[in-house]
């Protein structure tokens, strides 16, 4: 699956994101959409997958999978860093 | 599996939870643990997740499953809110 089929999780508007994954289904016809967050944005990703699951496409999308996994990166002071990560697959019943 | 097996998350010290999710697969002998957690909460649920899986008990435990759902409840003013939940479940390899 291309990176079309992703939405990233992060300080935008909640409706934005959540327009954005129901479009993903209707408008572009996407059999699949992954919902990607790191960090605090996770639980975030978690409430747009659970609206626009239940509320907007009720009915015709489940959830696939959930996936959970950590990140390294160098902060700005040179320490290494663990973030965590989500990706939650919603799917075409 | 009975309650003893969940560690509930909430704004505690961080290792407070990381601690308890180990002590329940090393003194406790359990074979699966799991980790809840609703709203802001559910991005440290994961947290607590990959650092008790990955730093703690690495090779010995994985993530068995993840579920999302949703809780209403009546706020302050009456009101019926939506909040997320988070439940990962961990198990023994």
């Amino acid at each position: 699956m291309g990176d079309d089929n992703s939405v990233f999780i992060g300080n935008k508007p909640f409706m934005n994101y959540v327009t954005g994954v129901v479009m993903q289904f209707t408008t572009k016809n996407a059999n699949e959409v992954i919902i990607k967050a790191r960090g605090k944005f996770i639980a975030r990703a978690v409430d747009v997958a659970e609206v626009a699951a239940k509320r907007f496409l009720e009915e015709t999308v489940e959830v696939k999978d959930i996936k959970i996994g950590s990140e390294e990166f160098e902060n700005k002071e040179g320490k290494q860093v663990r973030v965590s990560i989500i990706e939650i697959t919603l799917k075409k019943k």
